[in-house]
């Protein structure tokens, strides 16, 4: 199997289960538990803590908690900083965000929702235009899930900033941790990461919180863990397996970005454009080309691949009363292109040779569709 | 190392991870994904939903949510359920209920606590008589993790809808799933569940719930998993260790129930009653011995006994400025009891041989104690 769904979930690094084994049969204490192993349980988690934010942000002006995944960290910081007021996000958010403000609106707080670019991308000046002095959060996905296209979070954030001081800045991270170069800037006060998008285990995730903002509340309450704001038995192993496919990731991020962003360019090269037309921008993150084969079903597209041993994505909202995806909707495709969507989704571990295939494999289907 | 810290956390069953481990490494992909892969991950945990709800409770009554860890069950059925009046529970709650119950204090709930008996079970008559008409909630955990006392929560369920019939029901089942027979009765409204107390992974729970209780609300918002009542990528992984882990418990119960129970009497006819007292009930938990060493250090007692190569728990919080056990405390022991207080936890792989061993360390660290 070819697999290139890596946006869905990959496939858990070797070389991180490897490491991580230790905490699974050996070091399984509860690091609460005040001897010798526990400690030991308890170390791991502080070790990996550390490393997991310094990759991205100064340790001095940020801090990280261990959650259960994105989702959750999207949940808590959401329901903790958007209590009054109106809360502003974007069309392109992951359902985590826009299914968490829809929420919000059952909680009395007015949604705001800034339309897109073509690409999936917002539209800044049209966000910030929504921000006013009763804005209590603002959240702007990273990378889109959909298409790959980057916001500049570091921009937006300051500009809303500049704008009301007072708001509360978020972004969802889960695509471009461990995927893309950059810092968390102190504009930025909340964000959050996965770790089942880069070779580590679903049921992982983490929240990183800028120190000076102090308004993030415990989302479970319990025995205290995580400085009292995620209480529950930290999930060591899980923890681990992040910490050490985050290494990996880390050590080679940017010759795997440049080696990936070759293989999205040949895959597209590959593929017949009387038959896909292109949505990712060229710009976007390396690690996602979404593609469209205008009046075809991208689900059906799916399955043909699966069986000529592909794994792709496409943009469908798995809904039978809204059969298109949201986020391309709101980008304004017409009905033919949202109907054939189909995400490629990379990992390093792919190599030049299976995007031949896939393209192959692409183009075949595409071809034998109702035909 | 012999490890008798089974209620904190147990060793994964290395049964239950070789089978688990296709979905690790082979059937990784996300369960939403629409092509074959995605399928069978979502049919694991269709057929481990199915499997760890009908051990305990009729699939035509209750139905199964999979959590990231019993914390969170709790904090879900507690702040669902309890939105008005007052919620009821005891002094003996594990520190999710109990905390929760803290929390709910701020959110205008009247919260009452029920006394408990010498071995940390509630008084029945004095919970009954804190239900009143404003009563939301009542919370009572099965299985005291502080001594083994068991609640008889079917009678208790039933007495206290007797009192109020729209009053929620719920207990906190951490430490009687897999370890106790008993089943789910229709006056039971939500019950928690955790995986890593029975040979599966930290990162995973459950709640089940009586499906005429309808009140239940969602915790994480995002894509629509476990019914739309928590969003988030499924842990499929963590979700397979559990199924795969509770059929060992289940097809093994009474037979363990009946070897532990010895295990336990064992280890207490070797103590030296010169130097421990017993908390636990002999018609408790067999998986739980908790007893004191009265006027020592609990968590001294347990670092020593580390160094003899035996793993315990205590009754400890953990913390300097309370450094006795809430629950035991509330049990209305003395300070110097309260001190010593070392919990034994047993699984079933433990051996006589280590119940022995475990009994000499322990009287020779008490003996060696200060002295």
């Amino acid at each position: 199997m070819i697999y290139l769904d890596n946006a869905a979930t990959t496939r858990p690094s070797d070389g991180a289960l490897a490491r991580a084994a230790h905490y699974l049969t050996e070091c399984y204490y509860n690091p609460s538990a005040l001897y010798h192993g526990g400690a030991e349980a308890a170390r791991l988690i502080r070790d990996a803590r550390g490393f997991l934010l310094e990759q991205i942000a100064d340790p001095a002006l940020f801090s990280l908690i261990f959650t259960s995944c994105g989702t959750e960290s999207d949940n808590q910081a959401i329901f903790s900083a958007a209590r009054r007021g109106n809360a502003v996000t974007t069309m392109g958010e992951h359902s985590a965000v826009f299914e968490s403000y829809k929420e919000l609106k059952n909680r009395g707080v007015e949604t705001r929702f800034a339309p897109l670019n073509k690409d999936a991308s917002v539209d800044v000046d049209a966000l910030l235009s929504l921000v006013d002095e009763k804005t209590s959060l603002v959240s702007v996905i990273h990378v889109s899930n959909e298409t790959g296209a980057v916001n500049d979070i570091a921009d937006i954030a300051r500009r809303v900033k500049q704008k009301n001081p007072r708001a509360v800045f978020m972004s969802d991270g889960v695509q471009a941790y461990g995927k893309l170069a950059f810092r968390l800037t102190k504009d930025i006060d909340l964000y959050s990461v996965s770790a089942h998008k880069i070779g580590a285990l679903k049921g992982t995730g983490a929240l990183l919180r800028r120190k000076g903002y102090s308004a993030l509340s415990a989302y479970l309450h319990g025995g205290g863990q995580e400085n009292g704001l995620r209480s529950g038995t930290e999930n060591v192993y899980g923890i681990a397996c992040f910490y050490y496919a985050a290494q990996e990731k880390f050590a080679s991020l940017e010759k795997d970005a440049a080696r990936i962003a070759a293989m999205r360019e040949q895959l597209w090269s590959l593929l017949d454009k009387q038959l896909f037309v292109r949505i990712s921008p060229e710009g976007g993150s390396p690690y996602i080309l979404t593609v469209s084969a205008p009046g075809k079903r991208g689900e059906t597209l799916q399955r043909m691949l699966w069986d000529l041993g592909v794994a792709v994505g496409t943009g469908s909202a798995c809904n039978s009363k809204k059969p298109h995806s949201r986020v391309l909707e709101a980008c304004g495709y017409d009905g033919k292109i949202l109907d054939g969507v189909v995400r490629v989704s990379f990992c390093p571990s792919n190599t030049m040779e299976e995007v031949q295939a896939a393209a192959r494999a692409m183009n075949e289907a595409a071809r034998a569709f109702g035909g």
